[in-house]
């Protein structure tokens, strides 16, 4: 087997150009986190500019939004699982899918990649597609609508957030280890799913860094707190709820491929 | 093998706080069956609300509905098994995936899902966007247009409702058991095609509860007969053709990926 | 291992009462293309009709249409293969995938299916939304725009057609034979592609069955020819030139799980 | 298992008229991102027209144009890996996917696909939908729109191609090797979510050669040169950022499946 190992490094000449092992690793997820973070907000906030020469519409706005999604899991999915959301890194953390260490360092990457991530929006488009007679508050920035009250929006918000959540928890769940080929495409369709449910109402943030971004860049801050509350609560309350509740058995290592695949070896050593 | 399973045990020290094996699984389904129609009525309905001040089209709402159903299945394929409509429940009995206490476990579980889930549109809405000019019968309640006749209608949602059903058969059949990893997105699809097809007709409801919960809250019964009879006399028929015409054989339990490695553990123990 | 078949057999009390081996796996196919081709066609065309009663747009009915052929080939796919056209039976034989004699009867059946299909949905809806001022050739009636020749028609169905084939061959390819979990998603948003692409010019049919029942029973049959020559040519060449120049080569049978399996069961047995 | 070779050999007796091993190899490859290019071109610019008589939105097109895409790499991801772009095959030589000769070879395929499948379509459609009031510069010429600058332009084009090359380095990724079932729909949503986001301001080509094929045709080079600095740059930088940044260590050979049989076969064999 080392003779094996000794081979695939052979044919792989640039790995001395790499950090190696854990301190790339978690450097790697770091830098990934916040770049995943920046592709998605540029993206996606892209998609919902809608000025007078870039007309525009919720329907298509909010299923793009769900591609980004799609874009930024496939991208970053193995490097860092591609949380893009506090919400979704505190309830990975509770989930016990993270540490505590990881998880600030994740949301230090999302709050930094939001905001750069929105910056290059700002760069390379014309300020009247940011913030225009169609878009007082600024293009991607979430607000409520006018007949929403705060108490509904932050329950709106902790509802679809809860959702989202729960997707998330069913990708991790052990029985669910081996579904990961469609897993992009799967969370990108539920978040535009939600999005295309609830934006018109509270914008459908479920995600208080994405809401961060656009909010600094424009100065628009009315409602803002809802974005951290809502989200964040629910991030906390469905990842336990899952845990407890519906979270399947741990399998025995057995169940995996990679043990599998070990065994096997086993008896060829043998 | 007995000192993996204690490894795999120690590093997830709160399995005590779970209930441990046929109890829990039992409580989990139910419970799991129930918030997953919840989930999926309020999503789905919500994304049906339109009002003067909440623009929508019936595409929207009708691809919304189908990436609902979606996220249900993500969230709770694993779980519960996702039915959320009583016609499947009635046609996974009939199939013989699941036995009649469950399957009247499942039933209750659907309608109280149902109703909370309309409840909490509701309680997060505005009153006129749940009940106004542009939807006198309110949000989401499957009504017939005007140019449909009973007959038609109840026809309609039998034979919609006959290939929903004959998409899940499809997945229990034992010769699709391994392709698994995109069932959500296959089957959200599915119902998205069926409501934009029929949904013009009947409300292409294809599930009684999803029906009853719009309809109780909203005191709205036209026609309500129809939603009952058409999807579960479709559930019956389909399933017990589909059983006997199509149903793959069952494979020899070596088939499948556990026998297998159970298998190559009595090589590895041998 | 004959006593794992035993039990598996006694789990399933009801084989007793079906067809065993090849008779019902041949009726089963029949069938099932019978009823396959039957869905399609009344889910599809249901998704096009227009009038005044009941608004659509060409997005819609395009989309649809694709997701129409994903239920297709979700429920049937492991039934009779789901081909639901001609032109790709036709590719079939030519490919290999099947004999001349399932060829035949795969035509019967898409044909009878076709007619049934669009029968039952002149049946449920009322006659003004199948023929009516907006559709004066009838509801999902393959037509030429007025701007496009007939040489110009039969070409644009063959060159979508080839795109449909080949999509076909690619899934048929031994190199892609263990890629089944998303082919109904393929396939239905390949579908919904060329609809979308070419379905102002010529109705974007690519079968001539889907063409037939809605002539048949429309009575209209305005370039009807064209919907036969240019897919089935298209599958005569699209077949062989991929057969020719792209298939890869059969995997030894040791490349398949199946055969993985008896090995290893083959070591234990020894 | 020479045996078993012999008989696969034997029902397949079509094996001699194909060209052997690497000969067959390099000119099915070439021939196959021929026609991949071809194909992706025709259809997806077919599904762009925009004239009185064939009425278009931005929406409609921008999707296709992505499923356009997914048909592609479904056909042809198996034969010549589907780069259809030649920033792609510039990434995949950084990223050591190719070598420098077939990298050249497919730059040359690529750029003959695009100018053929746009002549194809400039043969089966009327003068009139290709150049006309509503399309000055030719159907699917990439063109600014009058708000962006140039440098604002290839800032824009440059950045949606870095998110187009992320995604294939994550697929070529080590770590992602066996999720390749959904490739092509991952692919294709991603296209689609580029183009909806930013097509209204660039066009959002991330290809030199798909923006090529329309410029020659309609002899529109305006600002062409953002097309080819753009993509190109972003296939260069981004390839060799993931290949130190992020991109897996190289799995063991054991860790692929076909290693696993061939151990499980000495097993058996000795």
């Amino acid at each position: 087997m080392s003779q094996q190992k000794q081979k695939s490094l052979e044919s792989n000449p640039n790995a001395r150009w790499r950090l190696q092992g854990h301190h790339r690793s978690a450097i790697s997820c770091f830098f990934g986190e916040f770049v995943a973070t920046a592709l998605f907000v540029f993206v996606a906030c892209m998609g919902c500019v809608e000025s007078p020469a870039f007309p525009n519409s919720h329907f298509r706005s909010g299923l793009t939004f769900g591609l980004a999604i799609l874009i930024a899991i496939q991208c970053f999915g193995s490097v860092s699982g591609a949380h893009l959301n506090p919400a979704i890194t505190l309830a990975a953390f509770l989930y016990g899918v993270i540490g505590w260490i990881k998880a600030i360092a994740y949301f230090v990457a999302q709050a930094a990649g939001a905001l750069i991530g929105y910056g290059l929006l700002v760069a390379v488009l014309p300020q009247s597609s940011i913030k225009g007679v169609d878009d007082p508050a600024g293009a991607c920035v979430t607000v409520l609508a006018s007949d929403i009250s705060e108490v509904q929006g932050v329950f709106i918000e902790f509802l679809i957030t809860c959702c989202l959540v729960m997707v998330a928890c069913s990708v991790w769940d052990p029985r669910n280890v081996k579904l990961q080929d469609s897993v992009a495409v799967r969370f990108g369709l539920a978040v535009s799913c939600l999005i295309l449910t609830a934006g018109l109402f509270t914008g459908a943030s479920m995600n208080p860094t994405r809401s961060l971004g656009p909010a600094v860049w424009n100065n628009s801050w009315e409602h803002h707190w809802i974005y951290w509350v809502g989200p964040l609560v629910a991030g906390a309350v469905t990842s336990l709820i899952y845990r407890m509740a519906f979270k399947g058995e741990e399998e025995v290592d057995l169940g995996n491929s990679n043990a599998k695949i070990r065994m096997i070896g086993e008896v060829v050593i043998q």
